[in-house]
């Protein structure tokens, strides 16, 4: 399968493009970096330096993209996942170096050439999707399938009570994505927190691999797991991870469900907001697939294979 | 205890209502009747043949307060609890008649005349409540307890997805009445769903019980159930008579926590969501308990009690 | 003529006091205190103390009512009008003091005793008239005239560029008052820039009369005179004392209009904002004369009158 | 000076397009095309229609944008322009056809190889030039000039009495352009109503110049003039003439003043109002010249130089 993988590079999106790379079947066509998570560069280098750890250096492209949201101030997560995303591992700089050209011209250029055939992940605030369906609504049709990790199916959210981080970022992106028409399936902050953690006896059997992989998945991970057992968790969440698998292969995913989705941009207390409409109340069309059980240890087993 | 109700009867309200007019040892101040449920008249009509068919006619004054929203255009909820909020059953005129006076001026004089004796249970969108607080700002510590039907714990809704009902209607009140400093208990849609719901076996356990007052049950109740169960619940949801049974005794909750929680005025989507802080995402102080967990088979046990 | 004025005595408020205590065949009801310009017990003082300068101490009971808008937290304009709001001239103590009771029950007893008899004349935020008629709706349709200075009409405003400060400090109580039914007129701050303003030349005829009331004016205006020159006005602006003028005599109006009008409760730039649908671009039926030019010499005359 | 035109072609933009194809000294590289006034296609052949009325054919490209606002519904102004927003003449097809390539392409590529030398007129929805910005942030700084032609000062709006047409259509995109840092002027319909008009004289004298651009200009004019008059005008409005005789000439620039603007996305009356703060009321830093009285002789003097 083609893929496009669009991430804030930061703590599980490594994980995640890690994954992606790793999978045998998967034509990696482009990694597209949007603002979210840490400093836009800081982004780009986790980018080129997870390819080079997973020794595909060279291989894949990573084209930089937007480095703010459509209309909104940046907010970032670097309290959880570190400074520099990466645990404040400090890796050394990769070789690879970023390629030219805009993500956006390369998403629309590579959906386009390819009609049905570019699966994007979009792993990250949806400014460079958005701005890609906006310069090429035809994309929309084109794609065929787009993954967002993103927005809560009515649960608490993880930035405020109302929200996601990526819906909360760009909130106008993410209407504007989740309303042009992509055949698109929403892996949310609900589900993740579910069937998107790995449990300390899981962490302890990825130590105990001591892998280069396994190794680089303990440093990555350091300040995400602390920040997941300072709220209380029982593990690590692993959303982006969560939404590779589901990407890569459909068998993850245990139960899921058309639904209308949308996105609040003008609240008060509900910046980024995502309306699912589980029973009906409203009267719209359902126009997302929303995945409600995920095969959590299938991940896990996936992920491992590919950590060894 | 001394208690006032404020209600939008209809449907639960009824049930509510029995629970506080037959459990020994509560003085029922008032029943207040507030915009919500269905045609403003027939919640005074329901409310008073309610406290006929619990055999207390005469002791129990009822007073009409706000017949609108504060801001807001009316919305019913007539499609759950049948036109004449009582499972469409046409019961005869009740003898007894509204008092005279205005529920807002019945609620500050009251609490105002015994500082920290009156409880107020309000169950309908609190439009009153709200009313009485800007009258006399003093009632958010005169009064003893304020327990309040409405929102949603980080849960979907039931008119939106983002919203409940009584939060929904007249979301200015909700988020005055929470932010006027009562001593507050909010029972949400979230935990009613779970712990506030009868399940066809104890609907036919009451049913069987074959009292007046188990067969007044059965009557009002029908229009809810064909609803509950048309939305796929198995049996009908009490939250309005489980806000009243915690009222009266603080055994039912097994769970709470003190948290913020503020009601959205101005989204679009999200109109009456209420925010719940779970996690102290936000900066802000707990201002009201949130019940996290009812035992229900008490509600239910004192419930039977009333009808047998 | 019946007269309530509900005032957040400060600055201009006190002069167009001055006019109804000292204009022959007004019968001043009431003065009722809402929530405004500056401290709320001081705005108490301040009508006091106009009632003994205008030699009606005694005469005219002063009733507290709003200390606080509906739902948003109090905005003061001390910048405007001085903290004492008297031009920081520290007059002494009133002898007449409060009286019992409440400005909302005030509203609504005396407009319901006799409908049809009593004009009101708003010259603060709309709070306590907006509890007034959501305690009883009836007063819209008793009142004989209700009188609003407030809103701006197609112009800039004086708290931002899009609001007026008595809406924007309640802008949901304004909302509420506007949409109730009233029959109603708008002095609004566009027509006050213009047709509401003392010219220095104004001023210096006033300071020449040396009468008691008149270096009483001199003493308040004072402050809000400094503050119209800083903001370059060529005089003082008298927005509540041209409301007074047109609501004790119609032939003050030289032009009016009704028209459409309505309040932003929900806007990030825009709290407040008053929509006046001038050109017929909605489909809203007009609910509100305002008053597009007034003859600002005859209300001059009539002042200097009372002043003398 | 070299100049890009962004256009909804309809009515007035014609004119505004004709004075920078006729005007010597301006080397117009693209006409680019934006969701506006009317149906997409037919704006496009519009401004492929004036170019050859203007003797240009084949000289300057035409390229598509954006065909629909950023998040909102497209709402047109059929009714002020008519349907083929020509004034329903039914010209003939041009023979020149689109250029390929996007105009977000085309402004961003344009402005940032001669960086400094590109003025770009806004006279639509600002949807491409936002994109544009969006794609490329460094075009804020690299544009010579941006003028707009949008937004009310502080009057009211011609679609709303909040807003103007352009800022109303795509809220988003206005402020998002306003907030990039351009060098920026602001042409907005406040200013226009009064300095933008043409009275029935000056349209009587073009009509008897009876030249082929007079005649073009008397078919495209007619349905605007009749819009114009049933709204109580003396003439007919012509907001983007006037900007781009400003873009073209600082000498009709009477009066301006570099103020704070912003656009409200939030309202609920308010969409698109165009905050402008003359008065200093907030504490942002300016950002737009704003034009606040042009030398109306002069623009009509120019044009009927061209028309001639």
């Amino acid at each position: 399968m083609r893929l496009i993988v669009d991430t804030d590079t930061a703590g599980d999106d490594v994980f995640s493009l890690l994954l992606a790379l790793r999978t045998p079947g998967v034509e990696l066509d482009a990694v597209t970096i949007c603002a979210g998570n840490v400093a836009f560069e800081q982004q780009v280098e986790n980018a080129l330096y997870t390819i080079e750890a997973a020794d595909r250096s060279g291989d894949v492209p990573v084209y930089r993209g937007a480095d703010r949201p459509l209309l909104r101030e940046w907010v970032d997560a670097a309290y959880v996942h570190g400074a520099d995303g990466m645990g404040e591992s400090n890796f050394p700089r990769a070789r690879q170096r970023p390629a030219p050209g805009h993500a956006v011209d390369v998403i629309v250029r590579t959906v386009m050439e390819a009609p049905g055939d570019v699966t994007i992940l979009a792993q990250a605030p949806l400014t460079n999707v958005a701005l890609a369906y906006l310069r090429e609504p035809a994309i929309a049709r084109a794609t065929r399938h787009l993954y967002v990790m993103g927005g809560t199916n009515n649960g608490i959210g993880n930035v405020t009570p109302a929200a996601e981080y990526n819906f909360y970022v760009d909130p106008e992106a993410a209407r504007i994505v989740l309303g042009a028409g992509f055949d698109a399936t929403l892996v949310d902050w609900n589900l993740c927190r579910r069937d998107g953690l790995f449990t300390h006896e899981q962490l302890d059997a990825i130590a105990a691999l001591d892998t280069p992989l396994a190794r680089f998945f303990g440093a990555v991970n350091r300040k995400v797991l602390e920040y997941c057992v300072s709220v209380g968790m029982p593990g690590s969440t692993h959303p982006d991870l969560l939404a590779c698998a589901i990407a890569l292969d459909d068998a993850v995913v245990l139960r899921s469900v058309r639904v209308a989705v949308d996105v609040e941009t003008q609240g008060e207390l509900t910046r980024g907001y995502c309306l699912v409409d589980s029973l009906h109340e409203t009267d719209r069309e359902p126009n997302v697939r929303i995945v409600e059980a995920a095969d959590a240890d299938l991940v896990f087993e996936r992920f491992v294979e590919i950590l060894r």
